[in-house]
């Protein structure tokens, strides 16, 4: 949460309509943009002046929720959770979403210690079937692993088969991994991966529109892949069948001006049927990570770590810079070794680590991370200077 | 062969250069684009004037090899062999294969009863790993069967694995295939496959460019595939490794402005690594042969059936006009029930099907063969105007 302990006005507006207005409704978004979120808020608790563009029925159903939202217990009851609320023009919120237009969310929910912002800036979606193949998960897995190997940020949505593989790739390989809910972040979804969910929120990020305690619907899971479309460089395509849900987070992503990328199986595969479609469409052929980097790390400022530091040493977070200090000049360190030199958890030097990797202060090295050259030098040039 | 059964100086000439100059030399195709075949042919015999653009090392060596040159004896031996010379003029010369340039084969020896040029009109190559793995025979087959449904002629190289697997498919769903070898086409290579290509000249084609008698080399492999590559409308890579020689001829087809293909396949084999690259490369994803012939069967002039017709009745060969008129009027007939009305052989009848087939008259109909529209009307009008 931005600003002193006790919520502004904008904030509680925000957490307002994220319980009156459905995840990516465009209409609810124009009318923020328009007149702002307090007064669109008003309007709703109030009952007037009436919100134009929506049917009689609508506009009574929106008044209805929002006679029964509770703003303040939202955010105390996340607060109790460990959640907080990111909202636009924090300094946590990820401008890529700002992409979205009028259904950019009206903020998100998040649980895990690490700077969403920062991770978003180095991360890829993968995405694929639920019920997916040996094939799929492997892929998935393998692919996460690299690429969390290789300082990237792995985001997917938490879902079994190609998402769960993903996460459980990147966390394995002592990564980074963003799961993005449809439904509220302190009720994982599905059952079957709480364990899952919660190790992601320790060791990761937990993710989504939806307030504390709500559930998901088929609808949600569609608008929820505009989220994880929007906050990453490039979407992954594991195994999909026709008509999949993961090829409609690649298509939003298409349309976002994002890589789209597909991981190609057997022609006789109905789980890689979906993704040679979307290969035939046009999407990126990858076989491994090193594919995937190569298309998502031209992306221009969001690969800081080619021109090294973006943001000069004195703004980093207190506890970041700690993480920062505790790096050896010349050699790699593991994470461990990190969080025993900053006195933290290696939970926590691992979400700072790759705050850091985003903003080109280290890299990865094998298993252990070590500053980039940019990162020494400028190092060297401040402390010449002071 | 054309013209009277005495070979004419031009013929003998070709078939003495296709002895003398290896197959695909640019050097020498120039010489007879610019001087003819004969006075090539004349040169290389008298030892002067000297041509230009060689070594004094290889002009002795061509020179040596015309010393012992005997075009006559191959043509004899050819003709017992049941083999015929086709060259650049002839009415079976395929045209396309004038795509080619100065590296345009001096002339093409060929096994087997049907048109070359009518069949290379509609034909598709289908080429890939001599050791592919059984998903690669596996669609190779497929393909092949389903391509050869659609009336299409599959051309492959004759080898093992997915060469073989593609012309079996052919040959099992009653279809039309060319082997394309890289040695005489009296001496199947491998050997392994002698049952095989003997198979191929009995209910298809054999074509190659070395004379009878003459074995394959690792370079005549390699320049093969410029034959395979300019003879049909596009070239589908079933499964290939890194540095695979499928690769050359997709290449070439890629340079002669034809359609490349590629078949993809699980990430983590090393025979679709080769596939993959090539459609990182820009080649087009196909899982099944419609999406083969939705490529190629847009081809303009090379797809003459959507037009009707190209080639008046009158100006067809005899024995083709006898397969068109014991086609019934109104239903699809098997083969076998054409080859019985026109009094010949199955295979006959299939060879002439797929002429009339790649001339716009017929189409295959499930497991039959039936008039096209434009067929039915063009006859029509025939028996109205006659």
């Amino acid at each position: 949460m931005s600003g002193p302990d006790a919520p502004d006005g904008e904030l509680l507006a925000r957490v307002f309509l994220n319980r009156v207005v459905e995840p990516g409704d465009e209409i609810g978004g124009r009318w923020v943009r328009e007149l702002g979120a307090v007064e669109v808020a008003r309007r709703l608790r109030d009952g007037s002046p009436r919100l134009a563009g929506v049917s009689d029925k609508r506009w009574a159903g929106l008044l209805s929720r929002a006679a029964s939202a509770a703003p303040e217990r939202d955010l105390a009851a996340a607060r109790d959770a460990g959640v907080r609320f990111v909202r636009p023009g924090d300094t946590e919120w990820p401008a890529q979403l700002d992409d979205l237009g009028d259904a950019r969310p009206m903020g998100l929910w998040v649980r895990g210690r690490a700077n969403l912002r920062m991770w978003a800036l180095r991360s890829v979606a993968l995405v694929g079937a639920r019920a997916c193949t040996e094939y799929g998960a492997h892929m998935a897995a393998t692919l996460a692993a690299d690429l969390a190997e290789r300082g990237w940020v792995v985001v997917s949505g938490g879902a079994y088969g190609v998402d769960g593989a993903a996460h459980r790739g990147a966390l394995g390989a002592g990564g980074a991994t963003v799961a993005v809910l449809a439904c509220g972040v302190d009720r994982p979804y599905p059952r079957g991966h709480t364990e899952l969910i919660n190790r992601i929120a320790r060791q990761g990020l937990v993710v989504g529109e939806l307030p504390p305690g709500d559930h998901p619907t088929p609808s949600r899971f569609i608008v929820r892949n505009r989220v994880i479309a929007a906050l990453t460089s490039g979407t992954v395509v594991v195994e999909a069948a026709y008509r999949s849900g993961s090829l409609v987070t690649a298509r939003a992503a298409q349309r976002l001006g994002r890589h789209i990328m597909g991981v190609p199986g057997p022609a006789t595969s109905a789980l890689s049927a979906g993704v040679h479609e979307l290969l035939r469409g046009g999407a990126n052929l990858v076989t491994d990570a090193a594919e995937v980097v190569e298309l998502v790390g031209g992306m221009g400022e969001l690969a800081p770590d080619r021109r090294g530091p973006v943001l000069p040493r004195d703004l980093l977070e207190p506890d970041t810079r700690h993480i920062l200090a505790a790096l050896p000049a010349s050699r790699a360190a593991t994470a461990a070794e990190v969080a025993d030199g900053a006195r933290t958890t290696v939970d926590d030097a691992v979400a700072r680590l790759y705050e850091l990797r985003s903003l080109g202060y280290v890299e990865r090295h094998g298993d252990g991370w070590k500053l980039t050259r940019q990162a020494m030098t400028s190092a060297r040039a401040g402390r010449t200077g002071g």
